[in-house]
């Protein structure tokens, strides 16, 4: 005799058997049949899986606590909760990432899972619900419309703070480029025409200034993230949520992951708002922006060997070419700049599901979660590829590159005031009639002293008025 | 004495170790260290597998017949393209779909893995490339900058025949609705406002054209998509592949793929031009706009059960709610919206993409194959899904609608030509102040017999004049 | 013997005739002619003009300050931009708003019409550059690179003034109804279902709230915008600025202006960064998103008058068609809707500009300052006629609305703890089938007294656990 | 005894003074008390207005030759619209461009305007609708749900048919120099690295090329907007206008604008969709991209003039900075960049206002209307301006450039075969090394004579097989 292969469980549209081994049970294989959209699991998003055991377990805490749930089914619950936090179990959420209802399908899936997980801790089998119930035990005082944003709040803090920590990896990368670059002479350019002299470590200092800035804007924005709905219930009313659920469940659920997380103010806003995500989703564009603005920078000014710019290289990381042999391309940056196109065309997604929210709900979070998570995670992996496997590697063609400002008409606006702006402006005509260098002619004509010279070409002077040289 | 676990592979870089029972080699290899963005390789893009293995199958070919590859080379190539079509290998195509370079990786792998299995036929081991090598033989005549290209066309090409038929049978499903609804009076509106009077099959049928009509411009787009440029090489010139190459392998690819393949007129503009996705991809946002504006009509009109519109009624499909219990959503119009949301994201960065491509190449050709890709799978997916979970099972709640329609102000409307303007005036100003139906009004005051006014509200007169009822 | 009619002027192309009686000369002249594209002058920014002449102004007096300008010509440049600022000569501002450039010819245009109104204060003709010039004088110390994104930061300092108070008007506006209408009862929705009893009041403090938010992110995006790079030059190394320069200007301008200023601590970063521009185009969209759904809320919540959910009446502010006599449509929420989709477009446009900077400065900050000031103008004007025209004078059916939650199911849900799960269960199915209301099947088989009922219908017991009801 | 300044008139709100001088009556007046968004009146758009003139004058003849209308007030009408349609009385088109109510305040604005000058034409004062009224006579049959989207179409493809003769200037400005430079040699590059060498005509081809496309995406897209819904009335079932209408007014719409209109098969469906200005808008966008692509690369070619790439010299149309004399910047294309990214943002606006519509009707269409016409206008203002101020004058480095292909490594590709693959790899290293250039190391060598070397750089070889130099 062998044991069943499955179990027979029951919901509102009727019966339906489900696999004898699996956690999950009747709601979620419903909801596997009804969205299969883009295949992707919510398994992969293990911030989240995480997250939702977190409120689980919090909840479950706080319901002990006010006496609605006995303590030995507590115990189980979050026992099961940890075991999950702990990395166990996640192939068990199975539900597509992209569903409809407003994340009800993953909200089930955590509470079979959970349930039946603390079932097996209670010595029961799964499935005999009897002893304790996805939604009337796991699911206790809670609902969808507080679960599902307060863990996709969590783990967006958590999946932030990942790209926090790379995007001050690459600020370092660019700021020890800035350092070690800090004595090279090189063209400023506006509008890509040669304008004045200034330095390259400058040039990278700009690089790692404005990372430093993103850090700070997204810093604020996740702060924001730190307000949840626990406790709102369906529509904010707090409706089965005895007086005292709510900051019970908070105060648990800081605990449990260490955030200092608060309460809203006005729940039924709260409730059917996605203000913060799309504040988010616009401080992770912006962030989007400026690393594409760098690396078409740096695409640029790499650019060559000898039909470019050719002002620094990159490392070459692979062969760019079966055709041209020895050819090498900036596959770092270009990878960076999809990330970045691939981050702006999901804040228009974002929006679209915020814009769309009705009445006391915004339907529409599960493709905020999806958006969201893709564009913190893919920018993540973006800083740390752009900082180990190109921005650690670049060198300078130093001589190029002086040469190249020595020989700019740009540099008689540098020396204007101590030529003199007649003198400055013959020597500019003549270096563009005679295609030879405003060095060379000033010290040929003797106008300076080749010393000088020489001083007005130091780094610290070009850098500007007592401007650091990085 | 064991199998060595490793063989070693050299590049311009210097030498690497790759697994012994891999197919794909050290470009490969650098690759999926260079590019760690997505964690989503590009065999989960079987179009694009089977439609590389198709390009280096026809290049093979017309190699051959051009004598510049050994018979028995071509016809070991060609072997192993075709194995890779019968979708073996797969699981070979190895890096990540976001990969700078402008599919440089892609195309190597392909290289790689053709080679080494079209060794194994040839009776060598992988690795031993002077008997068949993956740039010189296997890419002969080609660049990623012809091959990358073709191959997302072609793979486009087919994932877009998948969602032709997918829409199809959405509209199919549509349409059998406005005939079952085509003797179901209701009140039309505009901006939310009560108007004038219609069938529901009219609106059914709305919903059916629309489909009708994006389903034309879908296929005049991929027409565009037919246009390929192998046989360009690195930027157009068509260097390093003699003349009658381009013919030939375009020949070749025509009749592997089935596919009415064409030349580009002018090959320098059409490997640097994006401009047939740019195309594609504004085509699946007007499909996604107007399925999401369907979804929206659906979700409104079976709103309720008591507190909405509640006309119709969508299947339920799972349960609702945990904490409502008897409480059925509209999941599967969400989900639709939401995919809907996701393409239009989506060509944003398509657009990006497109835009940023400079001088003779597009480099971010990659996250265009993605971005449409996903566009057009997800729609796919959600136009079957909504028609087989959803339209399908739709019913109408036929009396409630037609009492809204004898009960309607904007009843008056139509009866105005009947009963004079001036009676209509009072029967809406009393219909008004009364709170009365206005049917039953005109048929208290007399105003018309009953049989009279039943005619006027047949459905094939209140669906206008000679226009179908659906 | 009659005045000339025109003036010749010469720059670096060789001489021109400008108009006689014009302020604006040669280059203003030219540019007009390069750049015909929108038809929209300068001067229809009237904050950006008052902007530019603040900065003329501060820089003339901290160049005098310096020493650099004679005081005489620093009292009339000063005198000239005083009057700017006081509303003359904003029709002298007539380059197009979009143009090539990064805004030189913004700031040429300021420059000769500063110059020229200052040459008449001195006595001189117009075009008597030799006694003071547009470049020399006014323009002395700076560039179009700090100029022109500072004028357009302070600009736009102004507009957000302005619609931070059209919000608070609006939000007033909300929040007034939250208190007319804390009494009345209404059923919640979710996905447009029926969910849960709460107050009207409750749903209108929730727009209140979101505005309140969004006024504080607004606020703190506006601070952002207060950091300058004045005292940059061309690109950030402050060449041709002395040292004190870029100090006492900002110094200057803050006291002009009133605005707690600061000087960017990197100069060649704030150069180039457009960051504090995407951010604030990122707020407004989040403003957008927030003021779109509310006014989808409020169409669909006015949607009737017999075919829709009637629950508010709006204001009728206009006839709603002429061919049905006596409708009224929602078109002030549907204006604002549209004011918020163009907001979201405006931010792709600002992204794609911001994105596009190369190297030291990025030359498309005329199209961010286009997008961004009609975002926030037409934001300014869309909340001011959203309260004062639609949400001051909305009306509830308190009748109908009680009635709707004494019918709905969704009653079960609050009755299910005092009546029990088992009786509950029983009711809603019986209501179901007879399509009778809950509350009157609770009475009538006397599960509870009336005066209970009531009790717990009573809006301060909907409301929620301690909450307030609005 | 003076005129009266006001003439009284009355509507369902009640009593209101329009100034007795207006052609405009009381909805025209509080239209533009109601929406004062962007100031922006509909006479901006004088394709519109003469588009409404041809609709009313086509409706008006319709309803005369069915008898619905006294021939002296069909004549009347007529002549009305003709003067409006010769340029007449458009400064009466007084409503703001973005108005909430699906365009009924323009519909009504154009009805009052009509209406009144038929007055006068008659012979009676304006404001005396009991002879000739705006709603009965001039909008007989008709309602805004057809007219506004009709007289939106015939206004877009009058506006298309501008751009379209706009692009084709460009395209033959591109192709002009294709010709001139086709005896340029360059290295051609991808990814920005140097790749092999091509000629300039070749460049300037892709950019006529591209155009050309282009062109023949949007005369298809303009196919689309043929189709209108003219005798839908309210919702499409054509309430109230008789049989036989709908094919007199498009037959008479199609001899008064010489379009070949077609009226919708399915005229509910035609009157709540918004796809065929989707499409538009996303092939606008399409060109947009190409534009600006096609911007980014003159930009960079003419990048210097010593420390950039230097390839070719944009013709100076204006002084670059005032602080460095003597720059001259790309300023046309960089005009054109930035109407690219607003067309790009308005296909985004666009889009959102699309997917909202609701039901039978699409109220967001001023909005559409606003951005559709901005971004024709302005691509055509952009087209001719990059065409007359830019490319007509580019001209050639020439020297320059042959002198790159000599020195470059990329020629090595092509001299592969000619030289054989072992001594073409050891010129690649020699150059390398010591700097030199391929083509003087050849010849050094005696690998090739100096004569075959040349002919291997003719232009005609480096163009490719076959293909045109250009």
């Amino acid at each position: 005799m062998t044991a069943a292969l499955t179990r027979r469980e029951h919901d509102l549209l009727g019966d339906r058997d489900v696999p004898a081994d699996a956690y999950w049970g009747i709601h979620t294989l419903r909801a596997t049949e009804n969205f299969a959209i883009t295949g992707t699991p919510i398994s992969a998003y293990p911030h989240l899986i995480d997250a939702l055991a977190a409120v689980k377990e919090a909840a479950a805490l706080a319901n002990e606590e006010l006496g609605l749930l006995a303590p030995e089914k507590a115990a189980a619950i979050v026992a099961a909760c940890r075991e999950i936090r702990a990395g166990d179990l996640h192939d068990q959420f199975v539900v597509d990432v992209v569903q409809g209802g407003a994340g009800t399908s993953t909200n089930m899936n955590a509470n079979e899972v959970v349930a039946n997980r603390a079932l097996e801790l209670l010595g029961h089998d799964r499935g005999q619900y009897r002893h304790l119930h996805p939604n009337e035990d796991v699911n206790l005082g809670q609902s969808t419309n507080d679960v599902y944003p307060t863990a996709v709040k969590i783990a967006t803090v958590f999946a932030v703070r990942g790209l926090l920590k790379a995007m001050a990896v690459l600020q370092d990368a660019f700021a020890r480029k800035a350092v070690e670059f800090r004595d090279v002479l090189k063209m400023g350019r506006t509008q890509l025409q040669d304008a004045v002299p200034m330095t390259l470590g400058q040039e990278f200092s700009a690089y790692a200034v404005m990372l430093d800035e993103d850090r700070s804007r997204l810093a604020e924005a996740v702060e924001l993230i730190h307000e949840i709905n626990l406790g709102a219930t369906a529509i904010g009313t707090g409706l089965n949520a005895p007086a005292g659920y709510a900051e019970a469940a908070r105060r648990r659920l800081s605990e449990i992951t260490g955030l200092p997380l608060v309460t809203a103010a006005n729940l039924v806003e709260a409730t059917q708002d996605c203000g913060a995500f799309v504040q988010m989703s616009g401080v992770l564009k912006r962030i989007a922006v400026k690393l594409s603005k760098s690396c078409n920078d740096l695409r640029l000014l790499s650019s060559g060997p000898r039909a470019g710019l050719g002002e620094i290289n990159l490392p070459p990381v692979q062969a760019g070419s079966s055709i041209m042999p020895g050819k090498v391309n900036p596959v770092i940056p270009e990878v960076v700049n999809q990330v970045a196109f691939e981050v702006i065309g999901n804040d228009v997604a974002i929006t679209m599901a915020a814009e769309a929210g009705q009445l006391q709900l915004n339907a529409f979070e599960p493709i905020i979660l999806h958006s969201l998570s893709e564009s913190i995670t893919h920018l993540r992996n973006a800083c740390v590829t752009l900082a180990e496997r190109c921005v650690a590697g670049i060198t300078a063609n130093t001589d190029k590159l002086r040469a190249t400002v020595e020989n700019s008409i740009g540099l008689v606006t540098a020396l204007n005031p101590h030529i003199g702006y007649a003198a400055a402006t013959d020597i500019a005509k003549e270096a563009l009639t005679t295609g030879r260098g405003v060095a060379e002619l000033v010290l040929e004509k003797g106008l300076l002293p080749a010393a000088t010279l020489a001083d007005l070409l130091r780094p610290e002077i070009v850098a500007g008025n007592g401007a650091p040289t990085v």
